[in-house]
């Protein structure tokens, strides 16, 4: 029987935090599907890039680190914003699975009212691998290639990603 | 012809201030709809509990204290984030009624533009009498159970609210 | 324990089929829940009453036939025109329950996925004790009012719920 | 005081019918609403053309006929596909009103339990000044363009409407 | 060829910052639609007046100051939510178009990235003519009168904004 | 450069029919995303699969087929019920692609309106590789499993889909 995990995030971007978490949890299931979670977010600081640009972060990824996408699915999940049901959503839009890796107190608490298995990946330098860190350091012109894989990077630029970040955190004047 | 009231609240959860209303108000109309409104949401801090849960805690409350239930409506109403269209939406879900009980400034005011009348109930020792407070001794391991009916404080404690209400206010940490 | 049913209807409207179907299910549950499902529906020949009313015919005729109200849940249920998660928007608006009561069979199948325990109730005299038959007599001016007990007539009547479905059903004309 | 009407129609396309009902409010009263309904849908065959394509036509034809654009508003509404709160939302989104002009049974029935006073328009030689009749005819190459002013036929032809609607009537295969 | 520009704001009110704006434009453009953005939203200190309140304050300010009507469009628009989709909800509902004038980055990213041309107009002493100064006004019982046209004015006062603006925005206190 | 496509379908399950276009288009492109449409919908007769479900099959029958998944994306996405919207919110959801591939009037009217490429494959033995033929015979216990992958039958059979089809589509009764 196969096993599967299901690991839960929203990429915002892709890091090497997430890439360390992929190979940890490929060690203990044969399958993984990879949550994208708030997929219907884009343009705003915590979350600017779209599903579809997101799944090109991963998929060319895990090519770049030779992970095996033969044991991976990569699946953009909307919020519900109704905490009621995000399980049932979320169980509808994936394989079956076994059990789930999340971070996320929430997540973790609604995954355990319905019976199913939850746990954490090991932190990987959590300072400085996080999405919030690689968006601070893109909005402010630093050093932000240095945390994620160089396809994401390469993506990140192709898709003007920087400009714009930059451009929707100007300051609003409303006429 | 009978003369209906409704009330308007959270419940999140049901105290001893909304058991004074709701005595209050009895004794002014023949037949109390108890409204529960943010039907949709739970497992958040402001929003603890389902719309479920909330209607159990109420009718063993009544139940409770003796008041008679055939006088009395238990409805859950989803919000509609959507404040031009909230009279309405809350006119059809529930039985005709004469009078609105509120203490919320915005719910005062739509209800008053559509025509309702609307009155306050008199506040029972507001400071402590609250579903914040209670929400936040349950967060503290205070003395929650002291502000709440004997049968509701049951029913959380069935439902493991008070750890629900712990995990989910844990600091998030995202992978 | 209580041991609590739910039993799942439109009531578009309320008749003696319902009635019979509920003191059956009274004699096998504590605590019944009558879900007035599709609540958000109203104004078309299929679902002619809004939620509110339907819960004012429920409770009226509960009352008329003598039938504890404390042991009796009437709560309104929107649908998610979404199978994947009805279940779970079920769960969450209503107490908990023990079985529920359906002859729908996308309603059985979706809570037996689920886990659920789910039974039907003896149809009493199918033919003519069904809501299709109730509002095709309103339509046509037969004889509706000996196929819903005499307060949900009378509720029909004082909502103008015969010039409703009357007119509602007249050949549209769109300019 | 400025006595204010509102005709409801989809406009799916204007056609001269729409016109002489125009005409014919104007008598009546100081300013025109001229609402178009189920606004958020386009290119299927009951509804081929966007909310903002048939801003354009209105507008055009009015000009073409010199009536008075002061004197009118052209305003988009969303269906809600909930008639418990279809009035709330139109009410919320034009300049109030006295009196509603509508062909539509359901229409009507749902501006009258509000307690809005409706009105029917005189109806224009019906069987072939039809939105229904003009698509049939742009469908089957008939002679549309003579249902319709031209400034409407040439926004309909600019905008590539008549292979819009016979492409999309073409039978679906799906793989 | 008509040259079409879109101007994009929430207008809660519509002040002399706005008509100086509209003014600008109509020397640039033969047409110009004004697009009121977040409709849905009313009765909140940040969105007051409903979409149907502020159609009537920009007809009538453009009626006060001899704006021709013939060539502009009052349209309504609905926040999606949703920036992914938020463009091409835009250019359905409104007329074809070929310059949006916008001050707010987000709105201007999201045109940009569609190829869409973007302007700012000519920001008229923005300190004082700007809607959030206007709201500040009225709550604070300030002379905002004379940040707005008369005709605007006279509608706030009919419709009882000033009374329902310092309403909603009293502290609120639920039971 | 990557040349990439998209297949649209629903997969309701997923046949021979659907793998011999995949193998045609991975002919004319470097990648191909494989995009599960009406996501959402599940339980009936039409679409009787989760999206989860649908993703499994589709997974298994590649890897079945020697097909290169590190070529193939596999994406679900939900109905906007809005066709407005569509092509963007396709757009969003999926990696930038090239040309699309699908025999839907509607769907291609949608994309080249919106100036994007679309292509149809080759349909193979149409009257009985289709997904309507695959369901008509699983509810009449016909020889569905001939049009099917073997690990697609496989799947169904695991998930009790038969059951499922079977049951849903019952007469149904209501109470």
């Amino acid at each position: 029987m196969v096993k599967r995990g299901v690991m839960i995030g929203r990429f915002q971007p892709f890091h090497f935090g997430h890439l360390k978490g992929i190979q940890q949890i490929l060690k203990e299931v044969d399958e993984l599907i990879i949550l994208i979670g708030s997929a219907q977010y884009s343009h705003s600081f915590n979350n600017p890039f779209t599903a579809g640009e997101r799944i090109m972060m991963i998929h060319a990824a895990l090519l770049e680190y030779d992970i095996d996408l033969t044991r991976c699915y990569i699946i953009p999940l909307m919020d519900t914003n109704d905490n009621r049901i995000w399980v049932a959503h979320l169980v509808s839009c994936v394989p079956s699975f076994d059990v789930a890796y999340s971070h996320n107190p929430l997540v973790k608490r609604l995954l355990y009212e319905s019976g199913i298995s939850v746990k954490s990946t090991q932190l990987y330098n959590r300072e400085i691998y996080s999405a919030t860190e690689v968006r601070n350091r893109i909005l402010n012109n630093g050093a932000w290639e240095e945390l994620v894989p160089k396809s994401v990077a390469d993506i990140i630029k192709d898709i003007s990603g920087v400009e714009r970040i930059q451009q929707i955190c100007e300051t609003t004047i409303k006429i």
